[in-house]
Formats: C-alpha cells, structure tokens, sequence
C-alpha cells in the first residue's frame, strides 16, 4: 500500500534530500520540514492512525527516537496504547533485548517484559525502512513479549536498500505499509 | 499551575517508581504506564495542547527522547508546527548547539539553525523537570534562533530538584507549567 496520491505529493514535499549526512556520498532524507508543517503532520497522523484501525491493532510500538515523533501523536489519535522500543540501557524496568547487525559492529534495542500481553496486536512504526535491521529486531521483541505483530508501518521506505525483502521472513505475512517510496 | 485535580491524580496514578534506576539510591519516574493508557495519554495531550493555545504558542519544541513522546502529539492536537531539539550530532542540517553542565561532565543539544523565526512563540516540552540543565539550554537555543519563549511545560516537576529556580533567569518571566509535582 501507499498513501493517496495527494498525500503522497504532499508528505514528499516536505522531505528534504541533505547531501552528505552523515557521511560522504549518502543522501539523508530530512523529515523536520514535514514535522514542522501541521497539515502535514496532521494528515501525516491520520494516516497511521487509519492503519492502525484497518490492521486491527490495540497497541503502536514505535522505535526509538524518530519513530516517537510519528508513533506517539499516531496512538494518541487512534486512542489505543503507546509502547517505546528503545535503544538498550534506557527503560528502567525490567526488559526484553534483541541485537541486530549495523554496517560496522552491533546494536541492541530493548522493550519493557510486561508492556504487551498475549492477545496483544501491535503496528509497529518507524520514520524510515532502510535495511531493515531495526524494525526486524522490534518485531522478534513484540513476538518475544507475547503479541501478535499486526504490521509494520513506516513514512517512507528507501527501495533501493531492500530492506522490504529481508523483512519477509520476520513479518510472517504481516503487512508492511510505506506512505511513500523513494 | 498545576492539572485540575482528577486529572493530575490519574496522570499520578500512572506513573510508577522504580527503585535504584539509574543507579542506586535514586527514586526514577516511570512514565510507560501513562503512554500505555489512551485515557491518560490522551487527556495528558490535551492538557498540553491547552498550554499551547493559553500561552499563544505557535510552534512547540520537544526534546529528545521522552519530550518527543508528549511534545508531538501536543503538536498535533493544537495544529502547531514541531521542533525535535536533539542531542547533538543527529540534526542533519545545519544547527545551533548549546552545551550544559550534567552531575559528571558536559551533554549538547542542538536545533536547526533555520527551524525558528523571528516572530515565532515557541513553547518547549518535555517530560521531567529536574535539575533543569537541559530545559535551561533549551531556552537559550529558542532564543538564539531568533524566537521568543512562550513557556516551558512538563507533565512532571521534581520540586526537591529545584529546577524551577534555576531557571528564573533564562525564563524571563514566560511560564513554566508542570502537570504534576513530586
């Protein structure tokens, strides 16, 4: 799925190419023109919050730090719970940890064990998929914690880097849901 | 100010101490219990919102991590822009940086250079009040990208911290509104 063609225009407008960030030759999609517009984070919010109804979710997870700005007002607006996956060694309860692989080296993210319950359905979402590392580590951690993964969705997926493919085996036929394509 | 009482004791009811977090000695507020509750979490954005439009705020900054979580759904509710102000290194463009004592050592923060304008009254969210060093930089930054403070909001104020004092000089005058105090 992607978003109407009219949301579509509009999200892509207010995401900015920075040339270079964070390191020579990668081009870094800047979504604080859209946060800083409130149509369009407005409409933005709507639209996960419409997912998280038609995927039949009772919980949002979002991810650690840009996936709370999109995550937080979306759960707010469909009026269910908001979880946070968070990098390792910032929940001070006790936690569930899933290492996933980086370019260089490893990282780890955690969730609180007593945030979700069997029975739980959960939308994941995050600003961006890349490679897909994160997200397929917050969805072994919302399976790992009981629930039931009711999708994944993000604002924008970056095609090229297949991050779509390696999710495959971990969304089990979940859906993953992009706003928009680049 | 602080909430009407029901809901200042419903916002109380959902946050939770946890003993020896972050180290041992110290008392931390949990605040995941509200995020999971939509009754709370969203009568918590409102409250926020409220602020927003009390205080004529036309954008609203929230700080990294946690200030995300209740700064951009307020952001939404009331149909303000928002501002992410981020630990430093993680704005792609180009920013303005403000450095700030912790217990051990220096932290940064940073906003776009381009995020504000002249003109723009910006209320700064975040999640704790404590000492208040990061609060502090906040200001200065809103200021030095050539906007005015229309207030600083927290869901919670440590008052034995003595935040509030400490930033008397930086906000001059604009309000300072903690939800709840412990």
């Amino acid at each position: 799925m992607t978003a109407p063609a009219a949301l579509r225009e509009l999200l892509l407008s207010r995401i900015t190419d920075v040339p270079d960030y964070p390191e020579p030759g990668v081009v870094f999609k800047d979504i604080t023109p859209l946060l800083a517009d409130p149509e369009a984070f407005g409409q933005l919010t709507d639209a996960l919050a419409e997912l998280c109804v038609r995927h039949r979710a009772d919980k949002i997870a979002g991810l650690e730090a840009r996936g709370f700005i999109l995550a937080a007002p979306a759960a707010v607006r469909a009026g269910v719970g908001f979880v946070p996956v968070r990098k390792a060694g910032k929940l001070p309860g006790a936690t569930l940890g899933q290492t996933y692989d980086l370019e260089y080296g490893r990282a780890e993210i955690e969730i609180h064990a007593d945030a979700l319950e069997p029975g739980d359905r959960v939308l994941v979402i995050d600003d961006v998929l890349a490679t897909g590392g994160t997200a397929d580590a917050s969805l072994q951690l919302v399976r790992r914690a009981g629930a039931e993964v009711a999708g994944l969705a993000v604002l924008m997926e970056l095609g090229f880097l297949a991050g779509r493919k390696r999710l495959e085996s971990t969304l089990k036929g979940a859906p993953l849901e992009a706003l928009v394509t680049v």
